[in-house]
Order: C-alpha cells, then structure tokens, then sequence
C-alpha cells in the first residue's frame, strides 16, 4: 500500500487518514475537497500530503466522502479514469441508489460500498479525529460484485483501523439506517426548531434546558450539507420511519388526552427494554 | 443547621444528601422512602444516617424528593404537621398545580417550591452522585410567599452547592419544561418504540446504530415512575409542546413528499443556531 486519494476532505475523509496515518507512516496521501479552505486545512492539519483534483494511476485506493447525492455522478467519473489496480471506496450514508447507479458500469469491480457507522455533529476538516472510526462498525454492501484481489486492499486498512466489518445488501442497510440514524436527526432538528420557535415568546428558556434536552437536541447541529442529500437518496425509507414516528406520538397524545397515564406507564416500561439493547453496545 | 429529612431517597433526593455531607459533616441526615429495599440502600450508602417515616420537630428542613403527582398530598400532610422552626422543599418538575393545591394552607409560609435541573437516565438511591447537582440551575416558584428567615436556610444549603438559583411563576415554570425537558422525553421513548417496533422484523438492527442513536434514545431509559406522573401534572403544557413537535414533523415529511429538498436545507440551516445557544451553556 503506497498511495491513497480521498475526495472530500471532511469529517469522515479526514479522520480516515489522520487514523491510517498514525500506523502506516509510509502510505502518501492525495486529496481534493471542492471547498478550497477545506483542501488548505486538510494540508495544514497533515490530512492529505498533497492536494490534486484526480488520483494518480497508481493509487491503491480512491476514497469518496462527499455528500450522498453527489456520490453517484461523482463514481461514475472515478471508474471511468481508474487505474488498474486502484479500488474505490465511498462512504456515503445511503446505498441503495448508489449500488444500483453503478450495477452496469464495466469497472464495477473496481469499487466496494462502504459505510463506517462512526460521526460527530460537527463537520469538516477540522472537526476530524484519529480516534473517530477506531472499534467502530463499517458496513459493505454487495461484496461478491468487487474484485477479490482489490477488495482485500481495503479489508486491510479496515482492520488496521480495528474497524468491525458487517455485510449487508443496500436495500437492507438503508432500511435499517432510516430507522436508527436518519430518524434521530429529522426528531432532532424538529424538537430544536419546536424549542426555538418557543423561544421567540419565551427568551431565557434555554436557560432551564438540562443534559437531557442538550442530549436530544445535539443532532440539530449537523451539517444540512450532508444531511438533505441524505433525506434524498433514501426518501422512501425515511417516509417510512417518519411516519410510524408520527403515528407513535399521535397515539401517545391520545393517550394523554385521554388521563389514560396507566397506559402512558406501561408503554414507557415496554420501552425501557431499551436499557439492555443499548447497554450491550 | 442540624437536621435534613429526606422523603423519597432516589437519585435527586440521594444526590443532594451526598454533596451536603462532603461540605457539612455536623448535618444529621434522617430520611424516609415508600420502598423498603431503597431504604436500606439509602443507609449503606451513607445518604441517611437514620431511617424514619416523619421528621423530628427540630429539623431544619424537609426535601420531598418524589413522583410529581404525589406531591400534592404529601406536602399538605407534611404542612400540617411542621415544626415551628422547619422549613419545607420540593425538588418536583411540575409546579403549577402543586402551588395552587397548597396556596391557602395555614402554614403555606413554612414551603418553598424548588426544582433543581439535574438528572439522568437512571434513578434509585443507587444512581445518586454527589456531584449531580454542583453548578446546576436550581428554580424557584413563588419566592414571596415562602417565610424569609425559613427560606435563608434553603438558600444556605443551595449555595454552598454551587447551585444557580431561578426565580420564575409556577405557569411559566411548567411551560418551558414541557418543552426543554418533559417533550425531550416523549420524543425519545416514541424514537425508542418506533426502532423497536422495526426491530421485530429485522433482528440486527441495533448493530447499525451509532452514537447519535443513542443520544437521542438515551432518555428513553428513564424511569416511567416518574415520568408518568409528570405527565400527569403537566398534562395542558405537554399537549402543546407536543402537538406543536408533531406539526412540525408533519411538515418536514410534507417538504419531503414534494423532494423540497432545498427548503429541508435551508430549515436544517436555520435551525443549526441551536449551536450557539447551547454552546453557549
């Protein structure tokens, strides 16, 4: 391993490298963000040895880490240049539209379709952390379609990085992420918009808010640069989720409405089988 | 001051007796909870240095530290009984119902209503830190109509916790904590039901869930014995918060449906000012 590239110097691009970095001092580094402060901080922070728009022929990887509904155009160009021996690798939030976009392209082998469950509510270079993808789960989508050969060249900075491979196909995954990652930010930015259209009567309510309400509410920070595109790609499962989301508060209203609070109990206790889920992890 | 009772030895009431005993030694501590085995956990783990079910006349103050809709009657048979010299204090999260029920007691000058804004997922005697409330806002209702040389002592022992009194009306109180604190909770157990709900079909779920997951989930822990009552007594506000949070999801989904795609981004920009105001804090 000699040479990677990665497109999209940001949070998750740049924590990638900062962490390969630290125990493969010898690999080179290329990069291209299109935001050019982006690229100078992804130089200055010793992200990326140096800045290119394309990777060089004999690049071992292409990692793509834009945003979800630039990745499909932006593969599509990779593949078209790549090397022979050059593996891309994505790490969009959604794979469903992306795997099927790509199905017949003649260098499909050539790419793996990843997703590392790892982020923070900040973004950009500056926000990246050696530590952010270490023990964390990294999703493949349709493995059997990569080439066996340059599939084993990210399976070897994946587990450098201590990372937990699981495979599942793109529909099952954007399913099961609308459900434990994109509804928690749509619920988060809706309880931050109901608090600060509150707040337009009520100025000093922020000062009653607790831990709780600053733990709910911290997803309201992250990038609407990265997560409308995701809303996008993966509309059908989001509607989804959304809706028993809404369904569910609806029936609690109802129950409120009604003083039915043994019930309001009970379902809260159901619920509470949370606990051990969670606490597992 | 020589003598603290507590009723109701969870993790607000066992917090606030172990951060008192590192700075204040002498303070005897006697105390009382419904649930035996709490109880004795309360006496091993040095929160009470003696088990009672009412306090000696010579206390100098009362904390009632349990479920919201228990208040009411608890702090009138408590009132009833007072010594002349005891001042009385709850830590509820509701307010407004519990002042207007104890307005014409007798000896309505012995009580000060307080709410400290501090907890966590967990309750029980067993959950309790000492440094749960250090530098905590702690709110108090209708200050002019607590007994000044008695409410000193409660000033007292707040301030030598580091805590940051609030003065605020009892129906203000409880409508910024519908929406800063009790909407929090219901949009996390509902986000909790609604993955659980999916995870019958897909067993694996869980495994893709990151750490904004569990930031969002993490309230749906929280104990339903108190939770249920709270929103009992604060049934009104919650409703408005809540049907206020579901207008607003069902307007996202609305964007969503139409692939208003940048009306979400510029939304989700708008309501990022939230960082400022919690960076703030």
């Amino acid at each position: 391993m000699k040479k990677i590239h990665i497109v999209g110097l940001g949070l998750l691009g740049g924590s990638f490298a900062l962490a390969l970095k630290k125990i493969r001092p010898e690999i080179k580094f290329t990069g291209y963000d299109i935001n050019p402060q982006n690229q100078i901080d992804a130089l200055t922070l010793g992200i990326i040895d140096e800045a290119k728009p394309e990777a060089d022929q004999d690049t071992d990887i292409i990692i793509l880490a834009t945003p979800a509904d630039t990745l499909p155009l932006l593969l599509e160009d990779v593949l078209d240049k790549i090397g022979a021996e050059t593996l891309v690798m994505d790490f969009g939030s959604t794979k469903a539209n992306l795997c099927a976009k790509i199905a017949e392209h003649p260098k499909r082998a050539h790419y793996l379709a990843g997703h590392p469950i790892a982020g923070t509510e900040y973004s950009g270079p500056k926000a990246a952390k050696a530590d952010l993808l270490d023990r964390k789960v990294f999703i493949v989508c349709e493995m059997e379609k990569t080439d066996l050969h340059l599939k084993s060249k990210a399976y070897e900075v994946l587990e450098a990085l201590n990372m937990k491979l699981r495979f599942m196909d793109p529909e099952e995954h954007d399913s099961q992420l609308a459900f434990v990652s994109h509804l928690s930010h749509i619920s988060s930015f809706m309880l931050g918009k109901t608090v600060l259209d509150k707040m337009e009567d009520d100025k000093n309510i922020f000062d009653m808010a607790g831990s709780g309400f600053a733990s709910t509410v911290r997803l309201a920070k992250s990038s609407p640069a990265m997560w409308a595109p995701i809303i996008k790609e993966n509309k059908k499962n989001i509607l989804e989720a959304l809706s028993m989301y809404i369904a569910n508060l609806s029936k609690f209203r109802d129950k409120i409405l009604a003083d039915d609070y043994d019930g309001i109990f009970h379902e809260m206790e159901k619920i509470n089988k949370i606990r051990d889920i969670l606490d597992l992890e």
